[in-house]
């Protein structure tokens, strides 16, 4: 006895509120969409939760949303961002990256095909920085109440050695290196959205940050503390750390990398590339003792080549970060005041 | 000397793009709207990511995102939501909530007192259902891009007991418990958002699980397994359960419950209450000698009297779910085809 009867289902060009259901079409999404390309054994668990395997005594947990717009941009897309994203937070603590979620909200109308190369995307950053995707979930949203897709990543991590990753590390006399230039990521988005046509392909430097600080941790450097440089940029990121930590900060601005491209792109649309937001830079706060290792790491890891020692932590307790220029004069760096750039990532 | 110059920070009754810059909007909105309410150690480390302690050889992890419309339905709101949601997955895999993690993606315009009430609900759930939200991120869209605010919660949990709680261990012989009475949720949601009015007052039944569940497990019944019903509702769970242990559930529809007041509205709408959501039932999979005390924990710990056994796991092998009706008549279930109601979680 069959009792079963076909059901009606429509072609899948595009996503549909009943992929939201979470009855019938929501599970061929995931068979035919999530399932293949991320395949792994506790994805297959098909479960409401991941049990997962644990050894260390501590774990590092974050979570990012993603809402880039346009979601594919010169050098990534939203799909990369998001492992990356979370990735790079997990390594700003210190830790290895280990098991990773995904949260998408689509949009109803979304060409599944857009959604396949993001989620290939995804498996293919996942593999690259060394996390596993173990847990997911997926809601539709009605055509006009989302903008294609957003993807919510959380991470778990382990830390790679038991020393703190901490603003409240940051001593007097660290030297602060930042780990390439700035402002690619940024301008690379804002081009391609408001359809500026620049000399040079700008990409975006989005990239995994996993590996290089796992690197600087295990020749021994003593990282005090590290901050990758996303919304804001590098003058909001050293600001909240300096007043994390209640010290002050000096740098000096012919030391800070910007590429021809971008200080072209931020002279013609009035931004301060100080503030444009990056994917795949950090800065670091390293003692004396390990700045020369530290940059002989960065020399042999990163795609660019301009990675700098821009400052130092100085001696007063006054929470300020003071860039300073070739005349002489100080500037006093604050936080991104309203909104540069919005969905830059 | 101070270089510090005001900032011209406008009235902040409504969110606005500047929120989502990472810098001194997004800042003031933390400070302002996210530390006071969940305030703890873990969040105020203001890093990247949150280290945490972790005794456990295992740990348990879900993601959910939330996209309900309205935000605000009688019985609850998305806050409770986002939160109990990611509480009774973990439950669901017999796992205890330790970590929350909370992804806002707020639309430009949103309210800041709704945000204001989400996010204090969101802190009343955590402490009711004993898990703490130590990390987070916050984004915005631009108006006509989102609908007021979606969350995302990621969970961390450890395992009440070794024993799996897994499709996979679901036997013959197994009864299958149903916590209470079907459909509440989804029809509190869709009288208001359709505007219907009921004569009685029908609230979400959304609530935590993880007491009672912990109490079935510690009382040492043998739970073979364990799902929530959500999107899909009892239906949807038992042809995904079917399916994935290979095995004949056979329910009678007479044992299943329903109140009086759901079961005229799915009359009046066409639904059927086997399809709506739920968001505090469950169905537990228990073996013969562990039925009486299950009944006896899930009369003291629920709020309503109306749990029950409704069926049993057959002998066959069939992945088929039979709903055995009053005229002695067989119905195949089939998970839900299409979208019975969008954004119900």
């Amino acid at each position: 006895m069959n009792l079963q009867c076909p059901i009606p289902l429509t072609a899948d060009e595009v996503v549909r509120l009943g992929h939201g259901s979470g009855g019938e079409m929501t599970q061929r999404l995931i068979d035919q969409y999530i399932q293949p390309v991320f395949s792994n054994p506790w994805l297959s668990q098909a479960h409401d939760s991941a049990t997962l395997p644990w050894k260390p005594d501590q774990l590092v947990f974050t979570t990012d949303s993603f809402v880039i717009s346009p979601l594919f941009f010169p050098g990534g897309n939203i799909g990369e961002l998001a492992v990356y994203g979370t990735v790079n937070d997990l390594a700003m603590a210190g830790a290895e990256p280990k098991f990773l979620s995904c949260g998408l909200i689509l949009e109803e109308g979304l060409p599944l095909e857009t959604l396949q190369r993001v989620l290939i995307s995804m498996a293919e950053a996942a593999r690259n920085s060394g996390i596993t995707l173990v847990t997911g979930d997926t809601k539709v949203v009605e055509k006009g109440r989302g903008d294609g897709l957003y993807i919510n990543t959380s991470g778990i991590g382990t830390l790679i050695r038991e020393q703190p990753i901490d603003p409240n590390r940051i001593c007097q006399g660290d030297s602060i290196i930042l780990s390439g230039d700035l402002g690619r990521h940024g301008i690379a988005v804002m081009a391609i959205r408001e359809g500026l046509e620049f000399e040079s392909d700008l990409l975006s430097d989005c990239a995994p940050l996993n590996g290089v600080v796992a690197q600087m941790i295990n020749a021994g450097i003593e990282v005090h503390c590290l901050r990758d440089l996303t919304r804001g940029g590098l003058a909001t990121a050293l600001v909240e750390l300096a007043e994390n930590c209640g010290r002050t900060f000096v740098l000096e601005e012919s030391k800070i990398p910007v590429c021809d491209a971008v200080q072209g792109a931020c002279e013609l649309l009035g931004l301060d590339p100080l503030y444009v937001a990056n994917e795949g830079r950090f800065v670091s706060f390293v003692p004396e003792a390990g700045v020369k290792l530290a940059l002989s790491i960065l020399r042999k890891a990163t795609a660019y080549s301009s990675f700098a020692v821009i400052g130092t932590v100085g001696g007063g307790n006054s929470s300020q970060v003071i860039l300073k220029n070739n005349l002489g004069c100080d500037r006093l760096l604050q936080r991104l005041p309203g909104e540069q750039l919005p969905r830059i990532c």
